[in-house]
């Protein structure tokens, strides 16, 4: 059984009612679920900032915590509603991506950053949302927030058991994020996200530099030296590893995304400094 | 008896801490409340965008929901405070419009989108917030969400009687939204909101189409074609019944709003396409 | 004992997941723990607005409440993270002058502003976060809200008491705010804080005024008259006694900020009108 806790993370923004109309409908069916905000600022449509954030987070909070992500650019077409069980949590969104860092990483042929389809790993478990009968009626085309993913959250949290909701599925979508790889003695990675204080997060994992720390990372033609430990460390640009464990670019008092003037996607490599 | 959730919805916004300031006062009263955020995002002292966004939500939320609405430019004059008892859930709000889609839909001779005072219809309970046992005191002359609605909403949720906390009153205060008309073979509505995703909702509610599908917008000095069924069967500027039930117009990867330049009170005209 | 009320103030604005991650280490540590955002947008290591706006929300709370507050520009060095006991409340800190406007008002020889260190009052207790036992391992450089401060208020919401988790500390870091002084028979003060609303809130507390409601304050080259009770009195520019017991200067429907064009930390002069 699931616990209490749900935690909602959609690109909804907070100047409409749109969140609260959603947890309105989560408290209907349980009115003694936890409601916790991931964040709603995921860019309009933007899937791979919102499976970045998802992936960020979940694991912070309790084993049975229920997971809801919306950031659906194809509502109300045929794209499934996804109910995905994972590392003993459970994850309800679109199948559209969205999920892509709560599975193992992977490399696949589709283009960087594109999605495509993919077989579960062993010790996955996901179901399509369409039994009707947890689902708000009539299911509107243009919010499964409120009469998909909200009322089959709140159930969840009372109890009822995945495959309860649907199908299982053995494919569900994912977005194509390059593994970083070492070519001419240098490893080339991404640039995944930028955060608010405009440190410039990577793909590129501490593992990845198997513990050294005198590296230098290029990056939109500049060249910034690493590792420092934290961010009052840095003198002008410098590497780091993030509290996400990501090589991360940081600007002492300042935005490392907006001096660099990089953006998601963009290519970082590392070299021994 | 009401239950323990509580919406708020203001126009405070989030960089102060005027919101976790009414929540402290509200679970001061009574720590098992449960808040939840509509929007604080309210443009500041914008009545008419308050009441649209209440109108919206509070109806998700389960039965005995207490609403507290504070957009509020009269805080500290003789306007009053009110608790309106409304299809099992309870509201308070300034008497300044606030709880105008809380009541059926009415004509009105003020001009579009005034205030005026309109009887309650039948089946609607109000009450001035006159009782000094249930406020905050000192009640300061500026910040009524602390000092008035929040522990009102405490108290509420703790079992007291809505007659308890002042008189009956008969007429409260109204926006006077049009009710869309047919004109000249066109049904003539307004916009109401224009969203987080630049989606144009207008006043025209679903039913006024009498099932009629294929349509034309006139707005803004455009025609857009209608009705598509989701956002993403949209090609460019498309209409169709949004998450509410109202006429919206949307556009694919992009602000409807932004591209048609419109604002709320714009006319927007249905005609057969 | 302390009660399962923990707010939340910090930078880390509301874009990314840091929020909700160090709300999912509150609960995976107490899952009753009741969350309460007081602001996440706090200008990115502005310690003193941080210092500000937890100084006006802290004693709406019911007693026993846990109050964290991370903006931490010296994350991962060797300042300290506080846990101070006051007013039968309990604030989570870093050592770097975030809870300067929970101790009584001081003069101090450093500039205005500007960090110095200084000993705790009678009535005041504090301890360093020292004991690892109660941390979050491994404890990143970057993110002692998650790893350090999350969990520790967690904890203490469970009842652990404030000597367990490390040494006493008689001394703490505190900002230099200028007590407001008479001068040539001004009363001269300083901008604080500019609200949501344009209000430009002063370090004069009414007190201050010693009951003087004839004033005049000049601000920016600019003479205000005062004092009016509410925002909706205000014709033009105006001051009054804002919400917090503080001299605000207001605009009828528009910024006084912006139209003074005046910052935190600028100087205000009030004398008789």
């Amino acid at each position: 059984m699931f616990g209490p806790v749900i935690t909602l993370l959609t690109d909804f923004g907070l100047s409409d009612a749109y969140v609260g109309t959603v947890k309105g409908v989560v408290l209907a069916t349980n009115p003694q679920a936890t409601l916790v905000d991931l964040t709603h600022d995921v860019p309009p449509q933007n899937v791979l900032q919102g499976a970045f954030l998802l992936g960020t987070a979940w694991r912070y909070f309790p084993a049975g915590t229920i997971h809801v992500a919306v950031v659906d650019p194809g509502v109300g077409t045929e794209r499934r509603a996804l109910l995905l069980e994972a590392h003993g949590h459970l994850f309800l969104a679109p199948d559209n991506g969205l999920l892509t860092f709560i599975l193992p990483p992977a490399n696949a042929d589709a283009p960087p950053f594109q999605p495509y389809r993919a077989l579960l790993p062993k010790g996955y478990r996901a179901f399509a949302l369409t039994n009707q009968n947890y689902l708000r009626h009539p299911v509107s085309a243009t919010f499964h927030g409120r009469d998909v993913f909200a009322p089959v959250a709140g159930h969840l949290s009372l109890g009822v058991s995945s495959q309860e909701f649907g199908e299982p599925v053995d494919a569900i979508t994912r977005l194509a994020v390059p593994v970083p790889h070492w070519q001419a003695g240098k490893l080339v990675g991404h640039v995944l996200h930028t955060d608010r204080f405009g440190n410039v997060v990577t793909t590129v994992p501490e593992a990845a530099l198997a513990g050294r720390e005198d590296v230098v990372v290029e990056v939109a033609g500049t060249t910034v030296p690493g590792l420092v430990h934290t961010y009052a460390d840095a003198n002008g640009l410098a590497a780091l590893i993030g509290s996400n464990g990501y090589l991360e670019i940081a600007l002492t008092n300042g935005s490392a995304a907006q001096v660099l003037g990089v953006k998601v996607g963009d290519e970082v490599k590392v070299r021994s400094g």
